[in-house]
């Protein structure tokens, strides 16, 4: 199949862009806590925190910590200084962001904080690159991150009370996964690995089919992964086999057969080439973690450790990642409201 | 003074932008509470609702329900259906954004769920200016809320408590306001009104000074407006005087007398030329505000009434408007951290 041609306005379709000039991927970093290190993904992570606390005194520091050192580190690889950094785009679950603002303070780059639950690394990407295609920024970090026990401690049972969990639940990834989106001038192609370049955008709109199960968000997000990846496949007028890998954020297990079948049901087969970041990131048998991972920084660390490096060496050519949210508070939870999802879609691609 | 002159790069200084084709704001829509409407600003909103729950069963609903009927009077405004707009940037006050979600879902647009507290209407418009300026969207709207009583539930006591407010704390704003921001070809100047541009943004770092009382924000939030406009006159190489208006979001009257010391100390007087939404909103005499409004809604719904009227009719030419937030919650308050604070400044032009 063809690349995507390039039209005359950036804007195709309803809800997509094409750039004229992509910008590139050209550093990323990924911290992540014991359990993720234990998993599939460990060896490809740059920082494995063992202990989960983080030398903080709060779960919320903790998270902070995690942001800081994922910045950190992300500057660190491409040799930049945070005054490089035109703006910073990230968020996370916590209410009112605070693991992203004291994460980033003293960074001291200009700040667009933004949430849109587990999908905010999907949305953190797509505002960088337009900023950068744009001309408005040359170099973004676009980051997020969560944090299981801060999570928890939020939106479910306190840790201490030792609840059971259905099989419906995911586990909320500890971590934090940072890229710098640049112009692409600003590329280093000098190792031999291949450019990563952002090709495009599907932004989501919320997608609410009603239900009301906060211990199934994987249900909750797949008809928003549905609506945003066919939405994608008509904008730019392609057929599933476009991608090599079409990859959701965090649906899990229960997630993923809804998305396959409501997909199928209208006329796309994705069964051949859907990866879901949730299953990827921990082994389900070993690690007790039922429907797979979730939060922020699930998609995240695995898109800045494992898709990237699928990318980097030609594995895969053309990507659709695809984080996906669950848009709900324990005031809306416990006022019998449902869970909206959204899901953005980013099209990443190795040249 | 002469215009800010057209720069090769939109990017100016360290964290500024001066758009080469300004967008502008094409339709703007106001909904208030009661006592908001009894406040000086009454006689130019939109909707103003007597019910403080607005018909529904909770304050975040109702929350929600400004926000719904913001975003249908805009567009009614505009003679546009949502269908019209490419994306909608918004957001509150509410962890996780719920009021903002269960707000705009039926809309059905592209949602960039963004956080900023009481700065959002500053993130929101720089955001959806970029995106019109960039090629991104013919037309965007972007929208904040707050209210009373959800603020004051979320972050302080419950109202039933009765309990006593120091004279330093503000007042939450109830209310709503949009504007449709859109390439220069969709305005209408038929009515012989000045056309409204958005000429640049500067976006802010987070600024903390370690002030740790959750009921002084201007305190905290001054020291923030105060690096914004700073930065804005050293990037765009401008003295105050530039500006008829320089506006900022909430900080109220102690807010206020900071900002002016510590741009006085540095050798900016802009006393003669300085407004804050949060002082204009209520009558501080007869309302009993305290320290002024606050909230997202306070400078998003006096920039969509006053302050376009003052632009559209020619009595300020340009403004600088600096929505101001406080980054707390009340986890990370309770547990003893600072209330760092962000001010995001959009320059507005009526030509």
């Amino acid at each position: 199949m063809s690349e995507i041609e390039i039209r005359k306005s950036k804007m195709v379709g309803k809800q997509s862009i094409i750039f004229h000039n992509p910008p590139c991927i050209i550093a990323a970093s990924s911290v992540a806590g014991k359990k993720e290190g234990e998993g599939p993904l460990g060896p490809l992570f740059d920082i494995i925190f063992e202990d989960p606390l983080v030398g903080k005194d709060s779960w919320e520091e903790a998270e902070s910590k995690l942001i800081t050192d994922a910045a950190a580190k992300v500057l660190q690889k491409a040799g930049l200084k945070s005054k490089d950094i035109r703006y910073l785009i990230g968020g996370d679950l916590l209410g009112q962001l605070i693991a992203t603002s004291f994460g980033v303070e003293d960074l001291e780059i200009p700040l667009i904080g933004i949430y849109g639950a587990c999908s905010t690394m999907g949305e953190a990407m797509s505002l960088g690159a337009m900023m950068v295609e744009g001309g408005f920024a040359d170099r973004v970090i676009a980051l997020t991150s969560s944090h299981f026990a801060g999570a928890e401690k939020q939106f479910r049972m306190p840790l201490d009370y030792g609840n059971q969990r259905p099989y419906s639940a995911t586990w909320t990834v500890t971590g934090s996964g940072a890229v710098i989106i640049a112009d692409r001038k600003y590329a280093n192609r000098s190792n031999g690995e291949a450019l990563i370049l952002i090709k495009g955008v599907t932004t989501g709109k919320i997608v609410d089919y009603g239900l009301k199960d906060s211990m199934n968000m994987g249900a909750a997000m797949a008809p928003a992964a549905y609506e945003t990846i066919k939405q994608n496949f008509e904008d730019l007028n392609i057929k599933p086999e476009y991608y090599d890998k079409i990859i959701t954020g965090d649906l899990g297990y229960v997630g993923k057969n809804i998305l396959l079948d409501l997909l199928k049901e209208n006329g796309y087969d994705i069964s051949g080439n859907h990866m879901d970041c949730g299953i990827e990131i921990f082994d389900k048998d070993s690690q007790d973690t039922h429907a797979g991972g979730s939060g922020c920084g699930c998609s995240a660390v695995t898109f800045t450790s494992f898709i990237l490096k699928q990318l980097r060496e030609g594995i895969w050519k053309r990507v659709l990642f695809v984080p996906t949210g669950a848009l709900l508070s324990t005031v809306s939870f416990n006022e019998g409201n449902s869970v909206p999802a959204i899901a953005h879609a980013v099209i990443v691609e190795a040249e």
